[in-house]
């Protein structure tokens, strides 16, 4: 089938070139000439046949909002429009509303996998009406992994349950990547184990914490044993936040998941404040601004 | 080659199976007599020809420690005793060097797998000298995985490194089960995602979260999709608990390894003393005891 | 001076009592006939003379929003609006707004003290504009405890400020409660101290650790030495939540109040669907459901 | 009555001063000349009348167990031996035990106050026998509060039991301190609350914050409103460590005061590997590493 898609960075690129290979016809655009098919939005739109459907892969937020916008001036009653961004799930049922009222469809579309997609395929969360996820399943197919659909592939509920189900995931995902990290400093730490990145490496096969992100992370260390080259400040992108946002919402405790995002949020500072405030209590009942009042050797400090 | 498994119990049990397919001898000894190859540990070290290797496979803690100090009076010099239980770290040196003093060497092996090691082998984590490590090879070998051993297999240091390796793998382990757990009640708690199982079945390819962890999340959920034939009290066994103390004792932040154990430890409780507290203190400055004193309809309450 | 007090509840009915015995004039206003100076809101307005000064004290959220808007349509140019609950300071600006559209000044305030605050005062926040905060300063003095101004009242900022540090005050209590209540859960749980109410009383005077809320425990001590009048369910009221929020959006790690947070949540559950999923998984690869398969004595179980 | 008092820094000389104004004689000994009253512990020993009571206020660990067990071999029956020490509970029984069999007493005090003890004295927590109680009871009383005696002092159990309460009390302390710490960084970081001093000093009456930590920190900011005089560098001294792992001995849940604890491990860490580790993976799936492969404007990153 045809499939117009709009942007492509590094995920939408690599999804153009993976639909490609599966046989189908896709009409990229993106704001840099060397990579788009097509002048502008209304070009795009004119080289499609109706009824259309239009993938939208470009940055979360106002960017999202406005090419879905724009398009439902463009499109005509009948096509559909995807978001596969990584949209807050709120935004969906705004943008179904307003599209529906030009009775063009509307699906939300979480994507996962990273530059891994292009030959891994992406595994697929999708919100909407039926007949709309009928309608692009070609293209869903031609994204996802190799192996049944239900492996790879989620019609997760009405609008906004793609996203939702995309917005857990990465909030999982935050979690897991804290535990191996914890793990992988753990190791570090003792002077034991002498040969970290072997001890994870044999972690890949047969043990119960085998992942992907488990080879990820084996691969790293391959080319940087000591994971030296990096520095450890971390950046978040949206899902995380979210999550948390959500788990306060539903009453759900979330340590795990939230302990993760602020683990993120310390490794961004030079100096916390809030420690600052600790020392500043210790140095208060501790007595360091009296220190001259009473000289001593033996200190029975009982300060914590 | 020869060996000798002491303990046949869920682990034991299959590791003697899996050995023997690879063509090796095992003389298995249990208390069960239906299972055992031998009646008693002196006969199984009567049945091994020197120099021998007996794998201990019983529950840590004294049953361990009993069970190679009596080796440790039966076997000869040259021999060879691996722990391959969860016994804590810290106890691989005492062994080794009781048994270092009779000549008998030592290994602890850290082994992962579960039930389905059987089938898909064990993943290993081996302390000790090269030596020692040499002459079980070829059991490891046949314990471990199929495909490179460096995948499957790790020897990560001195006597105790296969134990550490270990405890911070399971520590690891309750991190990521938390995370998922974490993601499928939020999943749960919201109305939008309709179908929690199918969402979580299509993580199990393409995605980044996908791991062997969630296709036994899969696999649940396909004969309990909500869960509900369980209840929610869970036990720990030890190696997470070891990892929380070993991040005390190295100064390491481990939130989410914590939080983990924690929320096991909150899950057996039927009622919380420090929620009781924190109930306690809501009411002495909410005024429940002196509500009496102040009839009203609006409420303009303060309290946190 | 005169002060109309909309709402007179547990809070807004002592608040009155206190601002009188101080030798203001308050025309109380409450749904409830036992308690209230007016029939109406309108009345209320009437019975005060120009510039009025109006505190709102009821339950935040929509009737605090409604109550605010009608005063809007009654109130004149000159008179001011204090909003003195627990509402979200996200509400203080359009409130501010929609009332100096029509020459009416606002001020929110953030109150502290709970029944207690009668007889001991309560602290306040205020945030808006100096004259608003000038022209109810009597008021103010009447509220806040005995002793130098500054101690028990802050002009925190403009418009919201008052609400903003009031509900991170709010945020702080819930770490401050969870700190207490795990140290008594400790305390509760070893067999070493013998008597916990008296260890804990003996803390009042001297400790670092002495406070009101330790007071408030003891009180609590006092009349149910082991708390077991009590159910450990405890609800939250909104502030903690908002300070997590908060914290979010700062990207401040806040590990503290998260997690005296979720401990709220989690209270109130009886059984935690995350707990069932990680039961799940360890029945997954514990191979609970294969035992049959496998009969033995010992274990030697590796699962965490 | 007469005390020796071995020991004379920031804890113990202040301690000397406020029995001596209690009208009690104080021998002092200290290997800091300037401070000393006595030339050795030996002649402590001698410038005290039996039966003697020797408090030892010296670093925990070995140096506190070396100087009992020197006392031991110079005391006689009937003495007693206490102490004041921030010891771990566990050493207490061994202590106590050794001087039993020489007829010797031996009680556990928990003391808690900081600089501040000397004028406002010290919270105490006891453990032993209640003879042994009843003998020191003049120093009890010299050393606590004014006001109740229960307000200041508790007979908390046997021997241990002191430690053990001041543990907790400690491992509490350190979540009150990072709940205030939390809330002050909030407050920092919000524009809105212009006056973060003055807003926390208001809390000082009158609210449900108020505390002797609350109004410490108050004092720190007089003299230093952004507190950036100071790194956010905080050290532990034992007690936090060891109530975690208390935690985890009896099960109990303690996410408050574990974050409290690994927030100031991270606080120290120029560079935390395990952000390294979270940054890796982000990279690996990110696809960092492979950016040349895709040229592109439009980004639609889908990674966490």
């Amino acid at each position: 089938m045809q499939l117009g898609l709009v942007g492509l960075g590094k995920m939408g690129f690599n999804m153009r070139e993976r639909i490609r290979r599966a046989g189908h016809e896709v009409v990229g655009y993106d704001r840099n000439p060397e990579v788009t098919d097509a002048s502008s939005l209304a070009d795009l739109v004119d080289k499609l046949a109706a009824p259309r459907v239009v993938w939208v892969m470009v940055p979360s937020g106002d960017i999202t909002r406005n090419t879905i916008a724009e398009l439902g001036g463009l499109l005509a009653p009948g096509d559909l429009v995807i978001d596969g961004g990584n949209s807050r799930y709120t935004d969906d049922k705004v943008n179904a509303e307003a599209l529906a009222d030009k009775g063009i469809g509307y699906l939300d579309a979480g994507v996962s996998g990273g530059v891994w997609g292009l030959d891994n395929g992406y595994g697929l969360m999708v919100g909407g009406a039926a007949e709309h996820v009928e309608l692009a399943m070609p293209i869903f197919d031609a994204l996802r992994p190799e192996g049944p659909r239900e492996e790879g592939f989620a019609h997760a509920g009405t609008v906004g349950a793609g996203h939702f189900a995309k917005m857990i995931h990465n909030g999982i995902e935050y979690g897991l990547m804290q535990a191996y990290a914890e793990g992988f400093e753990l190791l570090e730490a003792s002077k034991l184990v002498e040969n970290v990145p072997a001890t994870i490496k044999a972690w890949q096969r047969g043990t119960v914490v085998r992942s992907w992100l488990l080879d990820l992370l084996v691969r790293a260390l391959d080319s940087d044993p000591e994971l030296d080259d990096l520095r450890g400040h971390v950046e978040d992108s949206g899902e995380g936040r979210w999550t948390v946002e959500e788990a306060i919402n539903l009453a759900v405790p979330a340590p795990v998941i939230s302990a993760a995002l602020f683990a993120r949020f310390a490794s961004r500072q030079d100096d916390s404040p809030a420690m600052r405030a600790v020392a500043a209590l210790r140095n208060q009942f501790g007595g360091h601004a009296v220190t001259a009042a009473g000289p001593s050797s033996g200190s029975g400090s009982t300060q914590g």
